[in-house]
C-alpha cells in the first residue's frame, strides 16, 4: 500500500490527530467547586483587574493558534478551509509532539486580507501566540504585517520565516563545510513568491555577499516592472550589480542555489557554470528542482532538499516548535528578525562541528535536544532585543 | 483558607485546565510521513472532493467551540473576554470530563452583535457545534439566532438552553412528588432575562397549564410597554389571564416559582399565599431568591437551588455535556427544541421512580450515566426531528 493511502486511513482511524483534554480530574463536588462555580470567579475578577493575569490563570501562556484560509495548502494550492485541516491539525500535533507547546487549528471561511486580519483580531485574547499557515502570497505578507501591527502577541507565517530560518541554518553550515564566507557569497534564490522572499530577507539579515533572485519572469532588477508588488521592495534590496535574464544567466559564478520554486528547472550546464564547491538546496516538493544524484554528478559539492528520503533535509519542524517555545517563555510581544536569527544560529549549531559533512549540515528532525536549543536561543534574543515581558 | 483563595492558588498551579495533546505519537519518519507530509495530502484532498468527510478526518465530529464575549460571566457582569477566560476553560474540562466532548475556549474581543457572529461564521468549520456561554442578554437572543440561520451545527447557548432544560426536567419530577400536573400547574417565573425566558419556553413546549413572568417592573402583560423587546413576544405566551401587579399579586395561588433573579426576593408571606405543595427552585447565584430552610418553615413542599450545599441541586452540569454528545454523535445540524425535550425528559428519567422525594428530585450531578442516557435520548430526538446528518 502506498504511503498516501496509508495515511488516509490513518486519519479514518484517528478521527483527529488532536484531542483536548481536561488538567484536573472534575469528578466531585469539591474539585468542581475550584475548576468551576464558584471558585472559578476568583481567577477572573484577578484577570479583570489585571489583564496579563490571563497568562498565568489560563492556557494562554503556552497556546498558539495555527491560522490558514487553505489558499495554499502544501503543493495542492487553493483547496479550501476545511480540507486545510488535516495538514494544521498535524502542524498543532508537531508543536506538542516536538516542543509540548499546545497549539489548535483555526480555517477561517475567507479569502479578503481584511476580514481574516479582523477576525484573527477578535480572537486573539484567546492565544499566546499566532502561527500563519499556508496562505497564499501576497495576501500573506499584508496578513501577517497587519496583525503585527495590530496584535502584542507574536504572529509568524511559518512558510515564509520558518523556511527562510532552517534554509539560513543550512546554509551557514553549508558554506563552513565548502569554507565559503557568507558574506563574500552569492546566492541565487528561484522562486519569489512568499518562502523566496522571506528567504532573501534572511540571508540579508545574515549579511549575505549578493543575492540574485529569479522569476517565471526571470531575474528579478531594481528598475524594472513587476506585477507583484512585493518584489519592487525585494528588487531594492537584491541583485547588486543589476543583471538581467534568465535563471541559467543568474546562476553563472554563483555560490549557492536555493529553490523554491518547481520541479526539474535546474540543469547540469547550470550547476557547471557556477562557482567552486556550488551548494544547491533544491526544495520544491515533493519532486526538486534538480534530483540530488543528477546535482552531484553535475559537480554539485553539497545538496540538500525537503525530501526525507535523501541526506540534508530541509525541514520546518526543526524550526517552529522551538520559535514559539522560546517566544511564549519570555511572554514576547513579537517574533522579530533578532530571534529568528538566533533560531538559525541555534539550528546549525546544534551540528557539531567535527560531525559536519557535505552530507550532513543539518540535525536529525527528531533529535529533541533542538527545539529546546532553539527555545534558549530565541528567549535570550528576545531579551536582548526588548519584547521579552517577563 | 476559603474557596475562592484556594481555587485562585489552584488556577496559579494549573496554569491553564485544558490542554491540546497528540492523538499519534510523531517521533520518526513514518510516523511524520502519515501524520504530516507527504501523506497528509490524501485527506485534504478527499475532503476538497466532498467537505463533509471533514467530520471524519479531522477532529471536527468531536469539537465544540465555548465562545463568550465575557459580557454576562457568572454573576460578576461585563469583565471582558480575557477575564471571562477561566470559567469558559472550566466548562471545556466539563464536556471532557463528563461527555468525553473535546472543547475549546475562544473569548471574542467585540461587544457588537454582527462583528461576534460575523467572527463565529468565518470560524465555524473548524468546529463542530458552538456553545455560547455567558453573554448578556438581549444580544445573546440575536447572537443564537443569526448563528442558527447562517450554520449548519447546532449552535445552543447553554445559559439560556441548559438552564431551562434542568429545570423542566427538575419540575417534572418535582410535580410528580407533589401529585401536580403540568398541564394544570401554574409557574410563576420570576426574572424575564436571558435564562427566564429560555424557561418560560422550555415550559410552553412542556404543556404548562399557565406561566406568569415577573421583570422589576412587575408582571409582564401582553399590551404592556416594555423596554426589552423580547418581552413583546413573551408576553403574547403567558399570562392568560392578564394579571398586572407585583411579584407578591403573582405568587398567590401559583404552583410553583422559579427565580433566576436576585437574593432574598420571596418572603415568607409569598410562599404562604401560594397553592398547596408549592414548589420552589430559588437559583439565584450564590444567594437564593429564598433560603431552603426558611422556604420549607414557610410552607415550601419542594426547594431546589443552584448550590451543592442544599439537596436538590438545579446544574448545567448534567445536562450540556450529553446533549453536544448526542448532537454531535449523528452530526446534527442543530439542537431544536425535540431534542431539549427530549434531554430533559432523559435527566428526570434518571432517578428511579422510588427513589423520587421532596429531597431528591435531580440525580447527582457526577452519575456518568446521566450524560451517556441524555446524548442517546437526544440523538434519537434528532434522528425523529429529521435534523441528524448521519
Amino acid at each position: 500500500m502506498d504511503i498516501m493511502q496509508s495515511a488516509l486511513n490513518k486519519h479514518y482511524e484517528w478521527k483527529g490527530k488532536i484531542e483536548i483534554i481536561s488538567r484536573t480530574p472534575i469528578n466531585d463536588r469539591d474539585s468542581l467547586s475550584h475548576a468551576y462555580t464558584p471558585g472559578v470567579a476568583q481567577p477572573c475578577l484577578e484577570i479583570k483587574d489585571n489583564p496579563d493575569l490571563s497568562f498565568d490563570l489560563t492556557r494562554r501562556a503556552n497556546l498558539v493558534a495555527v491560522i490558514t484560509d487553505g489558499t495554499a495548502v502544501l503543493g495542492l494550492g487553493d483547496i479550501g478551509p476545511r480540507a486545510a485541516m488535516p495538514v494544521m491539525e498535524g502542524k498543532c500535533a508537531l508543536f506538542k509532539e516536538f516542543a509540548d507547546v499546545d497549539a489548535f487549528p483555526i480555517c477561517v471561511n475567507s479569502k479578503d486580507v481584511d476580514e481574516i486580519v479582523h477576525t484573527i483580531e477578535m480572537i486573539a485574547y484567546s492565544f499566546g501566540g499566532i502561527n500563519l499557515e499556508d496562505i497564499s502570497a501576497p495576501r500573506c505578507f499584508e496578513i501577517e504585517k497587519k496583525l503585527k501591527e495590530k496584535l502584542d502577541i507574536p504572529v509568524f507565517h511559518d512558510d515564509q520565516h520558518g523556511t527562510a530560518i532552517v534554509a539560513s541554518a543550512a546554509m551557514m553550515n553549508a558554506a563552513k563545510v565548502a569554507g565559503k564566507k557568507i558574506s563574500e557569497m552569492t546566492l541565487v534564490i528561484n522562486g519569489a513568491g512568499a518562502a523566496g522572499i522571506a528567504i532573501a530577507k534572511q540571508f540579508i539579515s545574515l549579511g549575505i555577499g549578493n543575492i540574485i533572485m529569479v522569476d517565471l519572469a526571470g531575474i528579478i532588477c531594481d528598475g524594472d516592472e513587476f506585477s507583484n508588488p512585493s518584489h519592487y521592495e525585494i528588487a531594492k534590496l537584491t541583485n547588486k550589480n543589476h543583471i538581467r535574464g534568465t535563471l541559467a544567466d543568474a546562476m553563472k559564478g554563483a555560490d549557492a542555489f536555493i529553490g523554491v520554486s518547481k520541479p526539474n528547472l535546474v540543469t547540469d550546464e547550470m550547476i557547471k557554470s557556477m562557482a567552486e564547491k556550488p551548494i544547491i538546496f533544491a526544495m520544491a516538493n515533493p519532486t526538486p528542482e534538480i534530483m540530488p544524484d543528477k546535482a552531484l554528478a553535475a559537480g554539485a559539492f553539497i545538496v540538500g532538499t525537503g525530501r526525507s528520503d535523501f541526506p540534508n533535509q530541509i525541514n520546518n519542524v526543526v524550526a517552529f516548535p522551538g520559535i514559539f517555545k522560546g517566544a511564549l517563555a519570555v511572554r514576547a510581544s513579537d517574533i522579530n528578525e533578532e530571534m529568528k536569527l538566533a533560531a538559525a544560529y541555534a539550528i546549525a549549531g546544534t551540528v557539531p562541528e567535527d560531525k559536519l559533512a557535505p552530507d550532513n549540515i543539518l540535525p536529525d528532525s527528531f533529535d529533541r535536544a533542538i527545539p529546546i536549543a532553539v527555545a534558549e536561543a530565541v528567549a535570550e534574543a528576545a531579551r536582548k532585543s526588548g519584547v521579552a515581558r517577563i
